[in-house]
C-alpha cells in the first residue's frame, strides 16, 4: 500500500523528534498494533505559515498584497495621499505595520475583494508563478521546507488525509497547494471572506465581498476543523501560539500527536519565538512538555530547509 | 481503475437518463475523450434530501428533533405550556409548521445546540440507528434511494469525489453519512450552527452555540461549494428549487451535468412538485429544459426506489 518513498524523512536528522514521528506512524498505522487507526480516520493537520513554508520578515500573503496595491494603483490615483496605500507605494512598508489592524483590513480589502472568485484565482496563479523572496531570491514556492514535504508524504503513503488549516486566505492558498504540497483545494482551511452568487450578465459568479467571515487563528482552529473537517485530526503541526488550541484539541484524544516547528536557525532561514511580531511561539512552547508535543529545533533536526533547486 | 460495479446503474430503467448518465461519466473520464478531465478535478455535488433519501412528509431531521423534544421533555416541564414544544409532546406537529421561523428556530436550538461536538455526534448516532419512518416503517437510513446510491458508486468507480452540499445540519449528517453514502465527514457541507472551543474540567471541547451561522440553501449553495470545496463541481443532482443555483454554477462551465430528481411515484414513494411544502420544485424545473438538465422521473425512470431490505 506505500508508495515509492525510501527512505522516509531523510532531510530530517537522525534523533529523537525523527525517531518519533516514524514511531507514530507506524503505531497508528502497523495492523495488529494496539493504537491501530482505521485508515478512513487518519486525519492529519498541517498550520501553514512557518510549518510549511517561511514567514519572516513577513508573510507570503503580504507581499502578494504590496505588489496588488503597486499592480492596482494606475486605477487609484487617490492612492498617493491615503494610508496604508501611499505607504506601500512609497515602499516604506514597517508604517503599513504601525497602522495597526485598521490598517491591514484596510489593505485585505482593496487587494483581496471585489472581483470575482474565478478571477481572484487567476490573480494568484500568476502572482506566486514569479514572485520572489527579497530576501533570499528564491520562488516563494521554492521557500517551503524540505523536512515537512518529506512529512506529508510519508503520512500519505500511510494513507493519511492530509489538511492545512492556516490563518492565511483560504483562497490565496488553494489555486497552488496541490502542486506544491500535493493537497487539494477541498483540503484547506483557512481565514476567509464571504462571496455573494450573482446571476451576472456572462452567467453566474461568485463576487468576492469587502467582508471577513472567518479569521481561522487560535481557537477558531478548532472550530474550522469541527466545520469543514468534522473530526477531530490524529495529528497537527503548528509553530506559534495561534496553533496552540488546535494542538489541545488534536491530542486531547488518544492515540494522537502534537508538534511545534520552533524557528532557532538564524542562519540557514529566521531564529524566532517569544518576541517575534510575526510568527510568536510563547505560551505553546512552555506547555510542550507537559503536553508531550514534540519540538522540532530547526538547527539540530533538519538537514535541509529549502528542497534542492 | 474500476471497481467490481457491473452492470453500472443497474436499478435505473433504460431510456434517455440512464443513457445520458453512463455518457456523461464516459466522456469526461475516457483517456483521449476530447472532454477528458483529470482525476483531482472530478468533483460531484448532491443534495441529501429528497435527492439521495426521503423528504416527506417531513425532513428526517425535523423526526429527530421531535424525537429529541420528548426525549429532553423530563428536564423541561415548563415545555408543557410553552411553544413549540407543547405542541410536539401533544403530537400535533401541524401546529409547529404554522408557527413559522420563529417556531423552527426555538425547536432547532433547543433539540441542537447546549452540548458538546461530540455529545451530538453520539446522540445523532444512537437515533440514527433505531429511528423509524411512521408510514414506511422502515429505518430512514434504509429509505434513501437505491438507484442515487449506484450512480454515487458509478461516479467513485471512475474517481470522483462524491460530496453533500445539503440544506440540512452537517452535524447531523456526518454521523452516518460514510457508512450509509460511503462519503466521509470532510465531504459533507451544510447549514451550521456556531461552536466555541472552550478549556472544560475535562480538557478541550467544542460547545455547540445557539446561533445558525450558515444556511446552505438557494445562493447558499455555491457559495458553500466555494468556501468548502473550492473549485466548481464537474456534476450537481438536486431536486428542489433550493438546488437551483447549485445547478447554475456547475454548469457554468463546461463540460458538466445537472440532474434534478422530480418526485413522481405517489405509489412508491410521493409524488410533489411546485405545490409542495417540503420539496418545492417549480423554477427549477422550468429552467432545466433550456438548461440542459437533465430531470429524472422517478416513476418512469426507477425501477426500484429503496435497497432491498
Amino acid at each position: 500500500m506505500h508508495s515509492a518513498e525510501t527512505p522516509p524523512l531523510s532531510s530530517w536528522n537522525e534523533g529523537p523528534i525523527k525517531r518519533a514521528l516514524l514511531a507514530f506512524v507506524d503505531r497508528v498505522t502497523r495492523e495488529g498494533s494496539e493504537d491501530f487507526v482505521a485508515h478512513d480516520a487518519r486525519v492529519a493537520a498541517f498550520d501553514n505559515d512557518g510549518t510549511l513554508w517561511g514567514e519572516q520578515p513577513m508573510y507570503v500573503q503580504g507581499y502578494f498584497a504590496f505588489d496588488r496595491v503597486k499592480q492596482l494603483s494606475a486605477h487609484h490615483p487617490e492612492w498617493a495621499h491615503q494610508e496604508p496605500f501611499a505607504s506601500i507605494l512609497a515602499g516604506n512598508f514597517d508604517a503599513v505595520a504601525r497602522g495597526g489592524e485598521h490598517a491591514l483590513v484596510e489593505l485585505l480589502m482593496a487587494t483581496h475583494t471585489g472581483l470575482s472568485s474565478d478571477e481572484f484565482e487567476a490573480v494568484v496563479r500568476s502572482w506566486i508563478g514569479t514572485a520572489r523572496h527579497p530576501q533570499t531570491k528564491r520562488l516563494f514556492t521554492a521557500m517551503i521546507y524540505q523536512p515537512m514535504r518529506e512529512l506529508l508524504d510519508h503520512l500519505r503513503a500511510h494513507q493519511f488525509k492530509t489538511f492545512i488549516v492556516s490563518g492565511g486566505g483560504v483562497d490565496f492558498l488553494r489555486p497552488w497547494a496541490q502542486e506544491v504540497y500535493g493537497i487539494p483545494p477541498e483540503q484547506v482551511v483557512g481565514s476567509a471572506i464571504e462571496t455573494r452568487f450573482e446571476l451576472g450578465p456572462r452567467g453566474p459568479v461568485l463576487t468576492r465581498l469587502p467582508k471577513v467571515s472567518f479569521v481561522n487563528d487560535g481557537p477558531g482552529k478548532p472550530e474550522s476543523i469541527q466545520s469543514h473537517i468534522g473530526r477531530r485530526p490524529l495529528a497537527a503541526f503548528g509553530n506559534t501560539d495561534g496553533d496552540l488550541q488546535m494542538l489541545q484539541w488534536t491530542t486531547s484524544a488518544r492515540p494522537s500527536l502534537g508538534l511545534l516547528v520552533h524557528h532557532t536557525d538564524a542562519e540557514r532561514e529566521w531564529a524566532y519565538e517569544e518576541h517575534a511580531l510575526v510568527g510568536k511561539l510563547d505560551q505553546a512552547l512552555a506547555l510542550a512538555p507537559e503536553a508531550g508535543w514534540l519540538v522540532v529545533d530547526m538547527k539540530r533536526d533538519w538537514k535541509t530547509i529549502y528542497p534542492p533547486s
